[in-house]
């Protein structure tokens, strides 16, 4: 019997009609049945005649489908698969924790460090390639991308494919779609899967010259339920339904409304799903989204959003490293850094971007290729820090307004431009606690001596951005 | 005949009354006349039997004057002196100019760089020596101190001095002034006044032990009058009716708006007039108050209080250089060095404090004493650009958020945070500038070749906290 993975993707091909527009005509799915449970499936057409259904199976045991279709071809194809343990670097997919923070299906902790690369996938192979051996050592587990290519300053290239048909004059044909574009696509999110990144894909975005953000809603439609057949058997995806939606002009409030309940219905493993903003930020206590995607540099916005929303806060922009003369493109990499530790000692999560001037117009925030800049160590150590702190997530204290931990066994403060030579700090009363100053830059976690609890006073270097961290004996 | 220089103090003594309360029951004065000109004057009790008139003349000729009083031994003396103009060092008082900007008398420009020395008068006579001679070569040409003494944090220490009578218990006379208080005072208001600095007289505040903030309404403005009486002919005066006015619980609003219009009618010269708050801003719309004086750090409210108030913005409290355990306490030099840059690019002025950890308690936000931070010498190097642009103050342009000028002129820009390898510029189409690129932290200036005009792009340093500046050829 065929064996899958728990959370490894299930795809079965069935030949079907080739004539006409299947893209349009041709419905094609299955059932697949584990005990009492039933999980309904879309299916896609792959060109060539070929149809696909591709099936991500969360709980062990032996799966039976049935299969559906509008053609005699396509339906009542019958079997079953043994689902078996996931492999020891296979967690499932991420999902909301404790409401503010986010966890592996498996149980383990994901503490999302996020980098940036949105038009990665539509540049030469070789780029691509290079792009993926610098996630191999970079420090990030989650990856913003588009979809569709991308058309800005410092992208005016054309993209290798294209995600509908096209003439010799440029027309779409958006009846129909391109299957090497997604068949492409969908090997990049394969390839950051196993690299443990998690592909937070941006379904629609305003930097275009193709079309792509202005299509008709029936089209829109047919795209998203045509993505999410084709995508969401693949673990590590994310739903980010739009970049910048307040500057996709062709649609309104009740268009990005309708995509979220598209993919709340048709997704059936309800990956995570939020839409990210230029200056309005769109409703995120509507019950589809599920964490809060932000962008700015204004931290102290943070207890609110968390406090309003309930879910988790990621800022996905914060601007980014570099030297581009635009202002969200040119802060120092000891800056970047500083944000990560504000939005981290603030209870949220900080995305990394990067925006280097280059003779080839390849900077890092939209084509990939190198890292230049330096801030992407620094963040590492950060993350390695993150990975022993409680796996239930870092919520902020009421001590001091940058210090985030968790009652009883873990605080980590930081004091930003502040440089205190001493400061009174309150824990709990119970247990003692173990203290470190940490130094975010220099990269240095020096152990004190003794141990410490209730109210006290600690010397510290008396320099700014300096960080101290509270473990539990 | 006597001769007095323009601005400065022309004071005359009068033997009267010594018995019974002078201060509450005797009142004096004098009218001084130049021309068709009348000033009314008041004058005030000073011990021992003496009172005395002040008078600050502000134009040059021959003054006539007659005195009046309650007492037949006060009333009208007469007498005449020659205002002479004035030496070169002495500009006279400072006033608005140009809506958002400072001048002295003369017209020449005074463009604030303020610090803060609470309680400086309130200290051992060396510890004040010692605090004028850090004055001398410091770069500040205004400086924030209280009438009455502190009480606080590092501020426990008695005062040699304390401005009412008090009796062995410590109960103020508040019926009467202690002339010893005062006299030593006015002594230090020369003293800095000497140094080329304006004295930001901070007339109440809620730092107190001794009953200070807290005094029935006929003492503070019997208070009020009798500083104005003594005060207000020394040049260099400049009212602050409180510091943190929000803080003092005992007052209400209409208590603050009495002092204000105190002063607006009993001051001849019409100092400059401000209200310093902790949380919640005065509202500085009211046509008493000359000038904004805010606390905080958020300086991008900047073109909102400039546009709201139509008058100047100093940020007289942006937290302090130090390292004591309060936020408002323990920022690194260079970032107050960046406030500094910021507000003047944003059109604004900024006010130093330093509150570094000392075993003696001397910090010099509060008592003077030694500077012991880096900040100072960088504030030197912006008051002397500063010292070179336009007279008539910088103006917020529209080019950049952090660029200030003056059209057809000078523009003064701030790259803050970002790190740009090259800039866009769009300056006048004509005349031509001369460019340099500054380095506010390394204190570097250095010429480009050729001029610019228009729109034009420059290569800067790729570091953070760089500035450029443009001056017309």
């Amino acid at each position: 019997m065929t064996t899958v993975q728990r959370w490894d993707v299930f795809e079965m091909s069935l030949h079907g009609p080739a004539s006409g527009n299947p893209f349009v005509d041709v419905a094609v799915g299955a059932e697949f049945r584990l005990a009492n449970r039933i999980v309904h499936v879309d299916g896609f057409y792959d060109g060539g005649g070929m149809y696909k259904v591709r099936f991500m199976p969360d709980e062990e045991g032996e799966w039976s489908y049935s299969t559906f279709g509008n053609h005699e071809s396509l339906g009542e194809h019958k079997g079953s698969f043994q689902c078996i343990p996931a492999a020891a670097a296979n967690h499932g997919p991420v999902q909301v924790a404790n409401t503010y923070h986010f966890s592996y299906a498996n149980g383990l902790a994901y503490k999302p460090i996020g980098t940036t690369c949105y038009a990665w996938v539509h540049q030469t192979n070789q780029l691509q390639e290079q792009t993926l051996a610098t996630l191999r050592n970079a420090p990030f587990n989650k990856l913003r991308m588009c979809v569709f290519p991308k058309s800005y300053v410092y992208n005016a290239n054309e993209p290798p494919l294209y995600p509908f048909p096209r003439d010799s004059q440029g027309e779409n044909d958006l009846s129909r779609f391109n299957p090497d574009f997604f068949r492409h696509f969908e090997r990049r999110i394969h390839d950051v899967g196993s690299l443990g990144i998690e592909a937070d894909l941006i379904l629609f975005h305003p930097y275009d010259r193709w079309g792509y953000s202005e299509m008709p809603a029936d089209v829109d439609d047919r795209y998203l339920r045509y993505v999410i057949a084709r995508f969401a058997a693949f673990r590590n995806v994310w739903w980010s339904v739009a970049n910048e939606y307040d500057l996709v002009k062709t649609k309104t409030l009740a268009d990005w409304d309708r995509f979220f309940r598209i993919l709340q219905s048709n997704d059936p493993y309800h990956h995570l799903r939020s839409i990210h903003h230029s200056k309005t930020m769109y409703d995120h206590g509507k019950p589809w989204v599920t964490h809060v995607s932000t962008q700015g540099d204004d931290f102290s916005r943070t207890p609110q959003l968390l406090a309003e929303f309930g879910k988790p806060v990621i800022y996905d922009e914060c601007k980014y490293e570099g030297n581009i003369p635009r202002r969200w493109g040119n802060i120092s990499a000891p800056e970047m850094v500083r944000r990560f530790w504000l939005g981290t000692t603030l209870g949220a999560y900080v995305g990394h971007g990067e925006t280097y001037l280059a003779a080839d117009d390849v900077l890092w925030w939209s084509k990939g290729g190198h890292l230049k800049g330096e801030s992407p160590k620094h963040i590492a150590f950060l993350r390695e820090i993150l990975q022993t702190s409680p796996p239930e997530g870092l919520n902020q204290t009421s001590d001091y307004y940058l210090s985030a931990g968790r009652k009883d066994k873990y605080y980590l403060y930081f004091f930003d431009l502040h440089q205190p030579k001493n400061y009174e700090f309150a824990l709990d009363a119970e247990p003692s606690f173990l203290a470190d100053i940490i130094d975010p830059w220099q990269m240095t976690i020096s152990r004190l001596d003794g141990t410490y609890r209730g109210k006290f006073s600690l010397k510290l270097p008396g320099k700014p951005f300096m960080a101290v961290r509270f473990q539990a004996q």
